[in-house]
């Protein structure tokens, strides 16, 4: 199988070219970057010397529909959605790591971006690819929305919770912290070394990009609208996202007929339920709290909660490496999902310590 | 005037030392620090070398009370009361950095801290040093409780709106992160540097003993009781306090008459009115969010909050230095208060950037 | 095959369980730690959790040696050597992590280390571990001294030019820089995140235990004594070795007949000679300085030199991650090597950037 | 007294401003950034919030020489010269942070910066402000040539041995190691926090612009040519360097009339002999290394060394804070120096820990 990466020279980019190195049926045919067009791929990541011979590639999608089964783009916004069309996708899948087709409102997704969709004929066929959730629909798919890296910690940290109606998603409050590289690549001040160790801060807050992603895949767990809060902060470390999340428990009916809160059990059980036979998904043992070096390098997302009786409110947490699980392992697992590999192919890899 | 210090060796005795140098009216006449006892301090903080030339003196309080003007107690919780005596408090008067008296009722400070009160009869009598809030009472006091770290950040951050009755406080979420100097100085495995770096985790979740600290006195604010949920993490910096704060507003009544909710100038204005004329809270231009490397080293705090008219919520930041303004500096501003000293001698110090 | 760990809870243990972790031949049968008998592994180093399920086993190594057919032993200095008997060796292979074996001459062994030799009769057959170098050694031992993590960068980085005699070892001066983890996962103050973060210092300076290691390997490959400068330093990052070394050129016949020094082109060429083919050692393009995050999480050495005119020094450069080809990585290839296996199974890791 | 900075919103302009806040003399009247012209200075550097109130200004040095009595001019290379005329020197002091004036052969600095030198005619004038070995001359300069970061850290730890013919200048080695603030604060690729954190390399090797200036400097204390080897070093961490320098040491005459290494004795009395009564060189006891965390926020150098019998070299080591002794403070001092002020004057700052 042969597959071609248009934008892999950003951190997401770089990341898949780890990734399929590792994978038995997929060999990389395109490099894609407009930016290092003819230069060799490893002078750009020099940790791929002796491991990839390529040299950049520019981005034209046409011709590398001919020649590839799988295009993945890791791209800025908008501009995945301004090449797609019939021809592209009656020739190869398309796994689209840019917000462009995870947003099924086109005048959502165009209020939060701030640019116009190109191509909204393809929105209502796109599969939001968070394999855990939508496995069945992205089996098929031939264009999968693969999930922000916020939003894939985030949903799958509430995903139970919501789906089962434990939560009131009226108070649900998601507070998010991750590392730098999902700022990416970009020679931007604020993401120089002096300005970012030693340092934290919020950012977005009340107007980041993810929010209304999170809102609309609850939504439909949800069964109705969610409207809630969602507030990154950038940690100085390189990878990996930690969510915690805060919402009033429903009440539920206890064995005496009585209602009060749910027990841990009763929630526990919830998440079993939805992620017991998750690979990727690890339930933590009661009372143990995610922390993002124990998923790093990994697919794995780490959840777990706690139940605070004195404010009736369940803190959720949830952990993963923002390269891997959210946005790179991920596309790969919705690549194996897509064209019938065994899931995990190339994703068995040991989260690092330290 | 002269100072001893109990508890001299641990980061926040440290960083007291450091403050006290350049404070023109006091010298420090004594070392205290069990663990090093005779060593010279300056081996032990090499920072000090030709700065300090004392030895480490064991943790006499009774002698100490002699020989100073004003006592430092930066030691583990339960040390502090159970030395407290009407001996010491007629002779010196007392500063201390452990949470012995911070809390006024003693079951809720056993339940916390989970260890008998030794000296009850004290609680009453110390007024907790948090400047801005009870400088007056400061001025009068012989025995201050020194605000925790985590807890002056909170409830700097939240207080005029919980006083002003702007937002309800049974919504009132704090998520907080913290540099690691706040562990301690103990050689604990969870505090070496490959467990805490590239890594992010919460800690203490819905059991953190600064809870109640911050729950009391924005009660004391809000004239009723406040539950609230606290939750810290533990982030690979150094210094630094990050808190942010959720809670939904409550509706004011409008210029036409109409009720909703407060705009940015009204919350602004009840920030001023608090605020306004305090020179180590700093309120932030529109929009900017804290960060923690602006305060570094300094006795600031940087507070600010952005409005979702989507939630109908508020996010309050603020940001300080754990070790200043959370610990040593803070003391320091109590201690000149406590002596008619100019409120910020020793205390102007430029944050430190990058 | 089955494998037994002795000292599996350390930073090397652990990263050996990852490497064998994605080893097709080889299954972990004993999880050895004395600290931590009867805990779960994964709870020990909570990356492993629903990937290991084992407890870990007291350090019984006459009970493993009947359940196993490789030994790696990660222990403190000393440790090997002192349950190290015939009837062992006789039913297992060992590979040896600590230094007990590496060392020829036990007066020196005794003098760097400070302790006494328990099994001096093993330590002729005991093949150094260095698979480039000794390769054909290392697949008829049964006794592997699997080199030091400073050593194996120092000497790979210095061996082409001490063995072609392009250089003058008396010169020889080698600066090295390390991360935290290879000052294992003990609590002690000095490898506290706060102690070692935004902070760089040398230790063990003329006298750090590395220094007969590297002295005894290259005095072999220059065909006399060698002593040299070896100087340590820690620096603020989990994972990673660069060495830098200096040393003066010897003056080589020119093409027209002179002496001069060697051109890049000459000693480009002994290094191509002794690692052309060698999978793991990287020589970089002319110019390219290593770097430690190139080959972190992988078994690379990335090598390179430049030439300094003026003074007529070569500065060699090498770069390594501690725990993998400084450790674990390296004791996986020599026990490929033993047993027959592919030389690269498991090993096949692409570094991890950033 | 009156200042003016050109390029105050770099990192060395920054501390610049730091620093002189904490000055009781000096009043800064004009904060020049061509880049940030008409923005508020405290929104470019945050920690200023409320301490400064200025807003930049265009670099005009004919008006500012009119304005103030000393200029700071932390500018890129090149820049200094290219503005100053008789008529600027005939009204103000300047202190020039970049290299323009600091090499007095104009070829060696045409060759090592690639540039052409504008005003050649007033390098002789310069003063070299390495304050502890010129402060005479700093005294009376009207401009003065404020030494590079790294040079500082090498001159000053090698000074007392080269001076005294204790170590053998051909065979001097400087393997020195900085933090990032040293790249500056320019929106660069390979200054980007994933890149270089967990990371370290050398860089610039056998050709950084320091090379020349240490050798001139060494030259003359010498009184001979110096020429060796200087390897650069970037280090994750905001603040520091570390200079770990090799020498063979001089055989001296003993006692008992035979010649052989000097002693520790001899050698610590040199560097006494030196710096005994410099406020800001410590020289550490016996056996301590030094560590950039020790001195980083102040102006003070940590200087020690360890004799190696068995390899007749001397390590030398010192550390300073690159943007503080290596930059901005050293400018102060010079500035002090020049108007007759106490040497002292807004350096008294206390190394800041952790």
């Amino acid at each position: 199988m042969k597959a071609g990466i248009i934008g892999a020279t950003g951190y997401a980019g770089g990341e898949l070219v780890r990734l399929l190195m590792g994978h038995k049926e997929v060999e990389i045919e395109w490099y894609g970057s407009r930016s290092y067009v003819e230069q060799k791929y490893a002078d750009v990541y020099r940790n791929m010397f002796e491991i990839v011979d390529a040299r950049c590639m520019d981005d034209n999608m046409e011709e590398l529909a001919e020649k590839v089964d799988v295009i993945f783009t890791a791209t800025p916004q908008g501009y995945c959605a301004s090449l797609m069309n019939d021809g592209i996708l009656s020739k190869v899948k398309v796994i689209d790591l840019s917000a462009d087709f995870r947003i099924k409102s086109v005048p959502v997704y165009e209020k939060w971006y701030g640019i116009e969709h190109k191509s909204p004929q393809y929105i209502e066929e796109a599969v939001y690819g968070l394999c855990e959730i939508n496995r069945e629909d992205v089996k098929k798919a031939r264009l999968v929305a693969n999930p922000g890296c916020y939003t894939t910690c985030s949903i799958l940290t509430a995903y139970p919770l919501v789906k089962e109606g434990l939560i009131d998603t009226d108070t649900l409050i998601i507070d998010a912290k991750s590392g730098t590289s999902g700022a990416g690549r970009g020679a931007k001040l604020p993401n120089l070394y002096c300005e970012v160790n030693e340092n934290i801060k919020a950012y977005g807050v009340a107007n980041h990009r993810h929010t209304p992603e999170i809102e609309e895949q609850l939504g439909y767990a949800a069964g109705r609208d969610v409207v809630l809060n969602f507030t990154p902060h950038l940690v100085p470390m390189n990878r990996g996202i930690l969510v915690t999340a805060y919402a009033k428990l429903n009440q539920v009916k206890k064995a005496d007929g009585s209602m009060g809160l749910p027990a841990y059990e009763e929630i526990k059980a919830a998440y079993d339920a939805h992620y017991g036979k998750e690979k990727f998904v690890r339930v933590l043992d009661k009372g143990v709290c995610p922390e993002t070096k124990w998923v790093e390098g990994s697919n794995y997302v780490d959840v777990n909660f706690i139940i605070d009786e004195r404010t009736g409110r369940i803190i959720m947490m949830g952990a993963l490496d923002n390269l891997v699980k959210g946005a790179a392992g991920q596309a790969v697992q919705n690549m194996n999902l897509m064209f019938g590999i065994k899931e995990s192919e190339g994703l068995e890899l040991v989260p690092m310590f330290p």
